[in-house]
């Protein structure tokens, strides 16, 4: 008699954005008559760019002729796109990144959640609190999180590093030595970074430690200020210690076109074996690749034409960023984030709990947020905004926010 | 201290595939005047065919406009997509499955992989002997399958159900019962089928011993004689035992444009707990769907044009089957498959080992096919040769091992 997975059973509810997505359509189909404006989920509106769009033109033309057709694709990735990887996101930034130490996926997402598997069962693992949620929701799939307390929504088994208005937003190192730390900036959710000196004490603290940190720089893109580290690898000693998660998501565009990245140094190790040889294992046995015509898109983010759109594209979002971020604070509302990352973190009014805030605007305002509490116990009490939708809907959301 | 899961460690060696793609690279730099001929992977040639060209290009397009753009997919795949799955591939068969019980992926490699995660890791499996590495290996790193015995190449915790001449590669029921078993129909690499009524005997044993049966028709498109199902939904009761994957990689040449899907049907439980719900939530959690663009590529697959267009392919394709097996044939050497399946699974001569016919053919007539012991034990003295192949390398790589 086959047995089921119990630590899925563990987790509760179902997931945070199918959550959101459920509870917006059902009030849209009480309220067929109303616009509802989505500044939840991080999707972007904004069409690919020229260059992007011509890359996967040519790049389906060479898959309708038998001499141009591409089959499987090698399974780390193209080497055309790994060394624009290479050189674009660490060599230009003085990284010292090779080409073979970039493995090509579907996308972050998948990445951060698989990532976990190359572990043993038994380490611990650290987040920052709040933080994207499928850090601690596919270690709690993996049976390496504890017990659940439904009332404080704390896993036994977890190392929460809260980042709250009291430390700005940034984790202080914890009390307990975790074997893996998820590190996330530009943070998702709060929007708030640290300097490139805060990064390297935890770099030299994981190698202290012996821990490995998992550093997701999804939204590195949207980094406007100096001093903010663009990747992990700009820290001395991160090559031992780090692994990188990227995505072309937010910074081109391909949430539905999926595209990512992860990078694992050569030097990090643990008993003589190399993660990276693991992660290899895992990519060659249980994934295919992403689409060439995928590939070769990512490749046109890199170009100049590419480069210049997509500054473009980013800065209209970081304008909506500012937009809402001004509009709260002229509202009367507690604000952060919105400088280097497309989030706004916002403190909700008159003690509403995340949730109630979250109907609230809904159902005043017809504009829907994501609830703090979704990303961990300490983003109760808090809300996320992001800048990926349209100007036009932006603006017309802080309007009626400013009138609730 | 982080630690690796060192289930890892326990894989001998590499993939099947990437110490193909090794050996035939090393041949390749001391012999660069040689021209190999692949036979091995089953990697398509066949340009996509154009109703499936305009349909990627039509989405490029759409990619490109704000209004038309396409940013997260639905978890599940689009419902455009599902529903065509669900008219074609089961409604128009006699097959109850609803659209919401298909699961769309960038594969089948990754969904075999990962199916397995939703069960409790003290399940046991039975494989069919040889088979697809992939059920095997990614078992192995669960730490599913105990303790590998290198002479014997034999995992102590598998089931092994051998498939060889003496049985007409058709499994027979395994003496010790299995929680989860995965069977592969018409078979890689084997190329064999079973009718109809053989595989109700299955869905009656696995819901007679409370087990489940996950069912790879990737190969499904290939099926030329009557009394072969085509999907494991058309024997009665499959609905509450069987997983069905199905690929887009050889009925349409998506190998490098992946695409595949997983039908759990709702009926399918343990404890109360459906499987479909589980698998939506790591869907949910770990995945974000496949390329819009994919996608809608995979509804012109179902296109009166895709279709018509699909058929030709797969017939050029089993035009060389019907090349290869004749051809093998008359050069005296024992085949079978190749009549309902793009493979030939050959004896190998001289009572050579896989490996050793392996490198006979590599170097005598760089040809390269795939060892049988690489897809399991009772593999050992068999070779599979693909189909996949332009006919012209096909009818050359005859001409050389006729020549041998």
């Amino acid at each position: 008699m086959f047995k089921i997975n119990d630590n899925y059973l563990k987790l509760p509810g179902s997931y945070l954005f199918s959550t959101i997505a459920k509870k917006v359509s059902a009030y849209q189909a009480e309220h067929p008559d109303k616009q509802v404006i989505r500044l939840g989920i991080g999707d972007v509106t904004q069409p690919l760019a020229p260059a992007i769009i011509q890359a996967l033109h040519g790049a389906v033309d060479e898959m309708a002729d038998a001499a141009t057709f591409h089959g499987y694709a090698p399974d780390l990735g193209y080497e055309f796109l790994r060394n624009a990887i290479a050189k674009n996101d660490y060599a230009d930034r003085g990284c010292e990144i090779a080409a073979d130490e970039i493995f090509v996926s579907d996308g972050a997402k998948c990445d951060s959640g698989n990532i976990q598997e190359i572990f043993s069962v038994d380490n611990k693992i650290a987040v920052c609190d709040p933080v994207y949620p499928v850090y601690v929701d596919t270690n709690v799939m993996a049976g390496r999180t504890g017990t659940y307390d439904p009332k404080t929504e704390v896993w036994s088994d977890v190392i929460y590093m809260p980042c709250t208005m009291a430390n700005h937003f940034a984790p202080e190192l914890p009390k307990e030595t975790p074997d893996i730390i998820y590190l996330c900036f530009p943070n998702n959710p709060t929007g708030a970074t640290i300097t490139k000196a805060q990064l390297q004490e935890w770099v030299d603290y994981a190698n202290r430690a012996g821990a490995v940190i998992i550093y997701d720089a999804a939204y590195e893109a949207y980094i406007s200020e100096d001093d903010v580290p663009h990747s992990i690898y700009e820290c001395a000693g991160a090559r031992t210690c780090a692994i990188e998660l990227k995505s072309f998501s937010k910074n081109a565009g391909f949430t539905g076109t999926r595209l990512g990245y992860t990078v694992i140094p050569k030097d990090l190790t643990c008993g003589g074996v190399t993660l990276h040889s693991l992660w290899a294992r895992r990519h060659g046995t249980k994934y295919n690749g992403a689409p060439y015509i995928v590939q070769r898109a990512g490749e046109a983010v890199y170009s100049p034409e590419g480069k210049e759109q997509l500054k473009a594209q980013v800065a209209y979002y970081m304008n909506n960023a500012k937009t809402i971020k001004d509009g709260l604070k002229a509202a009367g509302y507690t604000v952060s984030g919105g400088v280097n990352a497309p989030y706004i973190w916002l403190k909700t009014p008159d003690r509403m709990s995340s949730w109630e805030f979250f109907d609230y605007l809904l159902e005043r305002a017809n504009v829907v947020g994501t609830p703090g509490s979704g990303f961990g116990p300490s983003g109760e009490g808090y809300f996320r905004l992001t800048a990926f939708g349209t100007y036009e809907n932006t603006v017309a959301a802080l309007e009626r926010i400013k009138k609730m």
